[in-house]
């Protein structure tokens, strides 16, 4: 069973204050990079791992998806999902991504965001993915990148003239403990090859692969983000299912 | 024109006692990763870009290659080459990868070993290398990790309990002013994502992607490359042509 910080009340609340839970979308710096990875919503069957308050869902829905599927630990979250957006057209399901069963050749598309660096068990994730979406399907997905998970005292350093981010431990895959809202975030560190090679095994061919960090423009409006252009916060990637 | 740092003496003298000018592939440590990826050359046409003093060209020739080509920018590495192993299937050809010119769909393999960080327009070059081969053709290289690259001062910082490798500067790609053997070498940063994309926008699918550092074993053999364990020196890719 993973780790469900999203039902703790601390948690719950200063996440609800992040500017993309909020926001949605247009709160989160990468969505318009993550955006431009995805194929148009309009007809398919859309897939959500780790939907969060559905902001995503709602996205594809509106824009014409068949049909969207949201999975989320979270109840609290899956609750305001469903009062703030009920829709026909969208089914929110609560499984831990670890374990979750997933139909087969069911989906066109299968998204995720910020969700993977959570899942310990990515490999067998990526084998039901594989199999939920029919040939041709696509999967589009960021994660914390592995730049950022890999140190076990992942904090800025300061030297002059600017601070630098630590890497070390970079082979060593696995739990790495944090703090993020709150103590003791478990969150799995593994190498970019890893991710590519359990895609691979998994049947996906990678057809883009994007290090991603806030445009100069993103930057200049938020200069509390200006460390954020010394290292590449989030990795995104997109596959096809042969 | 690229720096040509091979035919300086203090560099040409210097580099011949690595390991890896001594020993060849055999003293290269990540040469069975590197091998790990290649096709069997066994009637294949093979280009080896950067080929230094022939190690690769004169394995790919014991190993039934069909033809060889080596390209170098260093004339004395060329001469070590020509002298040293004297093979009717290899070829050696100077030239500066900036400018060479490939022939059309005249070769099933182009591999290149730590030679891509120097290029400067290397999506000039990876168009050229695409043309180069014919459609099936595999490209296989390495190069320093974008990790190792990124930073205005990439040297190890002392933190305890072990140092940290420093990361600043990752979105600023171009080139850097190191020392390697000699000063003044100058090498081009680019991100991880952009490698990928070089290759997608040649033509490309990327088959194989790996972030490198030596094993636990050759560590064990190495104490020295200790710190070799926290990041990842080198990045190995496979791409196949469309």
């Amino acid at each position: 069973m993973t780790q469900n910080i999203y039902d703790d009340s601390t948690f719950f609340d200063a996440y609800g204050r992040l500017e993309r839970s909020m926001h949605g979308l247009d709160g989160a710096p990468e969505w318009p990079a993550l955006r431009a990875l995805l194929p148009d919503p309009r007809g398919r069957r859309v897939l959500d791992l780790g939907c969060g308050y559905g902001w995503f869902c709602r996205w594809a829905s509106e824009n014409g998806a068949a049909r969207v599927v949201g999975v989320d630990v979270s109840e609290r979250m899956l609750q305001r999902a469903r009062s703030d957006w009920p829709a026909d057209g969208i089914e929110y399901r609560r499984a831990d991504l670890e374990e979750v069963d997933l139909p087969h050749a069911s989906f066109d598309l299968v998204y995720s965001s910020l969700a993977f660096h959570y899942v310990a068990r990515l490999d067998d994730l990526m084998a039901r993915i594989h199999a939920a979406l029919v040939p041709g399907g696509r999967l589009v997905f960021s994660a914390e990148h592995p730049i950022v998970t890999a140190s076990h005292d992942p904090s800025w350093v300061q030297r002059l003239p600017q601070p630098i981010w630590p890497v070390d431990h970079y082979f060593d895959e696995g739990p790495r403990t944090t703090t993020w809202l709150v103590e003791g975030v478990v969150k799995q560190h593994r190498m970019l090859g890893t991710y590519f090679e359990m895609l691979r095994a998994a049947g996906f061919t990678v057809t883009h692969l994007v290090d991603w960090g806030p445009t100069r423009e993103q930057v200049a409006a938020r200069p509390d983000w200006a460390t954020e252009l010394e290292r590449p916060q989030f990795l995104l990637m997109a596959a096809v299912r042969h």
